[in-house]
């Protein structure tokens, strides 16, 4: 594969901070541009609070900041998105009509018809609604959205148990780690010894986000797939990884070693034709009473932070199951997902 | 009411300072005696790690803790007892038959036909029980048990839901506090920036204990009550306060306003009868989008950490619901509500 | 003590909100006022992130806050600021010069010749500076300041120990709590499982507050007091409470029941004439091994979070000692000391 | 260098994990034995609560472990000693009398005058203790100790900074993490939203063991430098990396470039020789007014956790300095400077 030069709008921050790290070692994306709003113009090193764990990448850390507009991203042929919906609403349309590809981590453009909203894993072929984006909207480039950090983990795991399974009804519960809200986004006196029982629109982007994701593709546009589901999403004072539990009924009859089976035998496209970012695994299926566990499992895998991690898989009275899973949220719930969808996007032949 | 003796048995442990807390200003009971298995023959400050706000009670800090055996009590009418579910087994039988009305905090005997496991608000009728248990087991004193802390603010939930609207469904996931393992059972190694998403035969006794409290008498037992109770407990890093959220079915239509009337005007006999532990209101309902909070609402009402606190009920697909409680472990959830239930036994004329 | 009308400029912060549950059970400060910048017009509990237990004191709850302006005050004597600095310096001159008595918790001022920075235990005397500063400044109120939060704990423990052993040089260092930085200062994911070893301009602060509150009047300024000290301040993962190590040596000899005694016997005006809010003990010294702790000691004493709690006194090589105190930084402080530096300011006839 | 079989006694706590995994990819040592107490006979995945990222390396986990005699070492030369300070006394005399080298974590025999304290970028010529230790007490092998975690870190800064300026008086207030104190060292109630002002007996190891690996060698034993230290340690809730805040006096003229010069430059002989574990920089210097941190510091330089990282040099009056320094404690602190001594004995020819 050719390199392929990318741009970053929203570097600063703690998603943008993965992908910098995550695309400072990647074989064919090479960081060309970094964009931003209000750190524009300035050195990305004196604007960031850099929290990953050692330094900023040499390559970046002088790199001064341009403002997010393509004019700025000339070098540049895929942009990331990483910046807040309301931005992102403005911007990357702006972008995807002077011919970038963008992928972006935002909401605002999720549910729209035309737009893809990509796990590759699970959804693969939703890509196609890029071609019918491209006329509707007569864009040079595209638009492709990946998820919201917590519907990531819980769309991968219900893929394979829907697929064999088919699943009817949904009831999960989030213990989501505070880098989900951003750098700024959660005050230490807030959850300092402490759980706060609201995310602020989390749940309805899950369940419909879920649905979508899940959805098969009719004509234009995708059926969002008809599952019950019903989530409550919590913070806790984790610092990565969101832990779900989940309560989930089958039309067909379901047992603890069928799930396990379909969800260790889970891979898909990225698997089969071996994307840098695609770990070995999707999905980790543990036996341990006490796994997966936040701070012990969150960088499992061949690719740290892209496999989600299952334990505690039983039964329940009926055709119903439980299960507990832990899904990176800056990684596969963020950066990792969104670039294992440009790497996609690009074998797939879209940069040509 | 005239003084009653209490002993305690397990004083030194979590729960136990906050039996000695709460009984150190009691208007009847008066604490006696404290018992012990390896602290016995020291001086109670000295084999304690206080760790509730505030000094140890004065009249306790230089008690001799006896040895735990009925001989030790005689100046007692009723024992509490926080000792682990091992000891209680050989333990508490010996003291009940030997006179005393034990109330206890152990799993041992709790699911036993003939042991009543109390929440007075919600089923104080089964206290009936008792009189079978003397004739059956030939015991002077009686033994009644309370329940574990999670099933505690769980079964204060259902009940007026399930009066109103019939529940036939609870999906339920707990983020419990440290402090319900007991002073040395979570190391910080194991919880720092972290959730364990297991917690050893926690969810099996909610399920068969909510059903046991929520049942109906019928002759000398009681008939577990059909519900289906899928449950997933995880230990998270607070101190003190057990955050559950409820997913619930019910065979009459159910609606938001409806289930907070039910939840608002839920009180029972402690409450007619004003017994000094009873919190005005059992339930308090919450309107804010993000509460109840462990650290801030753990502590609500007339009678700190003795009313479950509600928030987030709101409406799902069908005759659904899903809400948030916080019931506080060690009040509500272990000495309070044992303390609450030595006062039904004593109003109720059995200590005469 | 006839009642004195009060406003509060800064009320939703951290420091406003204990400014608030303290006034609002005071016998004879009425909080008449609330005023704000960003949250003017607004109603007190819609722009206030309650952060203390139990909820906000109904009379104010509802209360529409006033632009931070004289003209707003008219029903006060006395204004608490809690703003920050910059905003301080632009403000409070106008409220002084106005007629009202303001008592600052800004750093803005704290240094200025004429203006006292007071702890009513340690240098009440330093009170006289008013006169002059209202003869220089023409105003017909007075501005008086009370020092950073972790100067207070410090400076109240080296008073007498000072007085009695003459104290040659301090080496401190601070372990400080997250709402030292207000609600938004600190975010989760700096903090969690970590310690900030830099709080910007403390140890300048601490330094030479310290120096200036030990200082003697000398005509009409204060002269600073001749001791070296070393601080390094850190933030940690706590929510209230500075913890401080202290070492220090005197030129007179000095031991460890020496200074236990200096310390236990400290006492000042506002224990001498009973203050409302003058704790019993301004220092309680504690002999366990392993105490002060900030959760268990930050609310000791007869008003909570009044008293500096000292202990682990130990004798050092030469005339030096080591000991570790705690204060309440949002009470004792903050608003507590200065409710009780404004006490003071009305007991001296300042109000008449 | 040929293959060297090491024995690790004490393999399940937190240090032995650390241990495990740092020999699991060395290159000459290779693990042998495992060997243990109540854990003899059992699986080592069975008996250990394993708590660093990743999991058990594959050829230790299904290891049994052996009773901890010299008689289950047959196949080692060199012995790793993890157990608590009791058990040692007895036990690693034994193995050193059989013929082992026994490298110890234990205070037991630390100050002893014919046993070495090592840190090899420090005292290396320390190490001709064994000879008199072999001929004083007839043994085969040799007994080498390692020092306590806190002292580890300041010792390896001040000794640059003695050897230039000359230390005369040092005050240090460590903030410590709770793996210092074993897996089940700081139970969660404890430390939670906390600091614990006090570690049992830690302050006078560090004062004695930093005058030891300070000092010279004089005939047969080791002369205690003449510094004056002041400690005081404290508990935070940190998960691994000690912060220690230091004060020193210098005899000769010091200033901060000249300090930063003398603690980037140090450097030993395991850098000389390149051992296997010894970091390029035995000291890293930061410039950023808020490092290091230990979550985000303790795992820097080339060999992660062995460099001690400081920052925050500063000149106070006089010939006075502040710095605050942070070592990794179960790596620098314990089994990485551990297997660096087991390596300068190998390199030093004691093993042939």
């Amino acid at each position: 594969m050719k390199e392929v030069g990318v741009g970053i709008i929203g570097a600063t921050g703690a998603v943008g901070q993965r992908y910098i790290s995550m695309l400072s070692r990647h074989p064919y994306f090479r960081i060309r541009k970094l964009m931003g709003g209000k750190s524009a113009g300035k050195r990305y090193s004196d604007s960031t609070s850099w929290i990953i764990e050692g330094d900023i990448p040499e390559e970046v850390a002088d790199e001064r900041i341009a403002e997010a507009k393509p004019e700025s991203a000339k070098e540049c042929e895929l942009i990331f998105s990483a910046v807040p919906s309301e931005v992102a609403k403005e911007i990357e349309p702006k972008f995807a009509s002077s011919g970038f590809f963008v992928v972006s981590e935002a909401s605002a453009h999720r549910m729209h018809d035309d737009v893809p909203l990509m796990i590759p894993e699970v959804n693969s072929e939703h890509l196609a609604l890029l071609k019918i984006q491209r006329e509707k909207r007569r864009w040079k480039g595209g638009l492709v959205t990946t998820p919201n950090c917590t519907t990531t983990g819980l769309a991968m795991v219900l893929k394979p148990l829907h697929d064999v399974f088919q699943i009817s009804k949904v009831v999960a519960t989030t213990m989501q780690a505070v880098s989900g809200a951003g750098y700024q986004g959660v005050p230490s006196m807030a959850i300092i010894e402490n759980v706060i029982p609201f995310i602020k629109g989390e749940e309805e982007k899950v369940v419909r986000e879920t649905k979508k994701i899940l959805g098969k593709m009719n004509y234009d546009s995708i059926l969002q797939e008809d599952i019950k589901i019903s989530v409550s999403c919590n913070r806790v004072s984790t610092l990565d990884g969101h832990l779900e539990t989940v309560y989930l009924e089958t039309k067909d009859s379901i047992s603890v070693e069928g799930a396990k089976n379909a969800l260790r035998s889970f891979s898909g496209l990225p698997q089969r034709d071996k994307f840098p970012t695609a770990p070995k695994r999707p999905i980790i299926v543990r036996e341990e009473a006490d796994r997966p566990q936040p701070r012990l499992d969150r960088l499992s895998g061949t690719v740290p932070g892209m496999s989600v991690v299952v334990g505690r898989v039983r039964k329940e009275e009926g055709n119903a199951l439980q299960l507990t899973l832990l899904a990176h949220n800056t990684i596969r719930g963020a950066a990792g997902n969104a670039i294992l969808t440009a790497e996609l996007i690009a074998e797939t032949g879209y940069l040509e």
